[in-house]
C-alpha cells in the first residue's frame, strides 16, 4: 500500500539527514517541497539533493507565509487534496520539512487534512535546537533540569514566565520579536545567558552572543535563540 | 587535529542514524561505549553495529547506574584520562550516546572533564522524543505551543506545576516515579491525555495509553511519557 511520508531533512547540513530519511526519498514516486514565493529555491530540497533522484518528480508548492489564516489553509487543502489524488492512484508521496516534521512545522497541517483517507509515515529529523547544542558543544540539559521550547510569537509577558521558571529555554524564529525579547533579558540581567544561532549547520551560520548586540540588532530569519541560566 | 566525538545513535533504529554518525565512525581509531556492568551489552553499540568496521577497537567503559555521587564522578573521572590519552597520541576518539548527546547524556559529563585539553565534535542525534511525536503521528508542537521536556526524577509538586503551565508535556524517565505521575494525572484529569512509549524505534516498541494502566503499573526503563492537551 502506498503512503504520504513527511521527511524531517535537519537543520542544514545535507549529513544530518538519517539514513532513514536518505532511504526513504528512494521509494517515492512524487515529492512535493514547500516554497514561499514562485521563483522561489525550497531549502528543504536543497538540503536533500545529495539523495535525490534526477527521475524524481519533483512538484514545489506554494505555502505563502501570510497571517491570513483564509490565506494558509486555502493553500494547504490544495496540497492536501492534490497529494491523496496522488497517493490513492498508486503512488508512495513525500513531502520534506526543515529540521523535525514534528516541531512547529508545515507538514502537521497537511498531516490533518490527509491523514483519514491515507497512510501516513513521519521520518524524524534533528531538529535546529537540538544542533544548536551540538554546535555550542553544550548540553540542552542534564540532570534534573529542564528544557522549554516555545516560539517568540508567543506574548512577551508568558515569554517571561517561562524564562523564569525554566533553567533551559529555546525561543524560536526569534527574529519576529527580537527587540521585546532583548528588553526583557536586559531586565533579567540574563544577557550574557543568551546565544543567538543563524542558519546552524548551514554554510552561512553564525553564532552571536546577545550581550554583543542591541535591541535594533537585524536577526536572520532562521535564527534560534537559546538560554542557559 | 585528532578530536574526540560525541555522536548520538538516535533511539533505536540503526537506520536513525544520521549520515553524519555514520561517516565519523568511520574516522575513529577507537570507539567508547558505555555498559552498566561487566558482562551487559551497550545498547548504543548494538544500534551502531552496522556502521562499525569489524577492525575498529571498542573499549567498553562501566558507567554505574548509581545514586553515589562520588562514585560516578570517579568512573567519569577514569574515563575522561583514558580519552584525554588516547586523543593526545593521535586518536579520532568517539564516544556513543543513545538518542541526542545533548539531552541527558553521560557523554556531557565526560565532556565537561576533558574539553580544556582536547577539541571535541557533537554529532547531534534524534532524541526520544522526537521519535516518539513520530511513531505516535501527533505533533509535538504546533502554531504557538510550548513543549517542555523533563525528567521524572524532578519533585512531584514542580511536574505538576509544568504540566498546568504547558501545552505538551515530555516526562523522560518516566519509569523512576509512574504511580506519584498517575496520581498528579488523575487528580487533573489528564489520564486521557496522556501516552506512554517505551523502547520508540525499537523491536520492542510499545505504545500504551495511561488511561488503560493503574498506578501500580510496571513500567519498562527505555520509557517515556508525552501529555498533550
Amino acid at each position: 500500500m502506498t503512503k504520504f511520508f513527511g521527511i524531517g531533512v535537519g537543520p542544514g547540513d545535507s549529513d544530518l539527514m538519517t539514513v532513514k530519511a536518505t532511504k526513504a526519498i528512494k521509494e517515492l514516486d512524487i515529492l512535493y517541497t514547500p516554497i514561499a514565493r514562485k521563483g522561489m529555491k525550497s531549502t528543504a530540497l536543497r538540503i536533500a539533493t545529495p539523495f535525490v533522484d534526477d527521475s524524481l518528480e519533483i512538484k514545489e508548492r506554494k505555502f505563502p507565509m501570510t497571517k491570513d489564516a483564509d490565506e494558509r489553509q486555502k493553500s494547504w487543502q490544495l496540497v492536501a487534496d492534490e497529494v491523496i489524488a496522488d497517493v490513492k492512484s498508486g503512488k508512495n508521496v513525500g513531502m520534506l520539512t526543515l529540521g523535525d516534521p514534528s516541531v512547529y512545522s508545515t507538514f502537521s497541517y497537511i498531516q490533518k487534512l490527509v491523514e483519514s483517507q491515507i497512510e501516513i509515515e513521519i521520518v524524524a529529523g534533528i531538529s535546529s535546537f537540538s544542533q544548536i547544542a551540538a554546535t555550542l558543544k553544550q548540553p540542552l540539559m542534564l540532570d534534573e533540569e529542564s528544557l522549554t521550547v516555545i516560539p517568540a510569537t508567543k506574548p512577551t509577558e508568558v515569554i517571561s514566565k517561562f524564562i523564569d521558571d525554566n533553567q533551559n529555554i529555546v525561543i524560536m524564529k526569534i527574529s519576529a520579536k527580537f527587540d521585546e525579547i532583548f528588553d526583557l533579558l536586559n531586565q533579567k540581567s540574563l544577557l550574557n545567558n543568551a546565544t543567538i544561532i543563524s542558519n546552524a549547520s548551514m554554510e552561512n551560520e553564525n553564532i552571536i552572543q546577545v550581550s554583543e548586540l542591541t535591541k535594533q540588532a537585524e536577526i536572520p530569519y532562521f535564527s534560534t535563540m537559546i538560554i542557559k541560566k
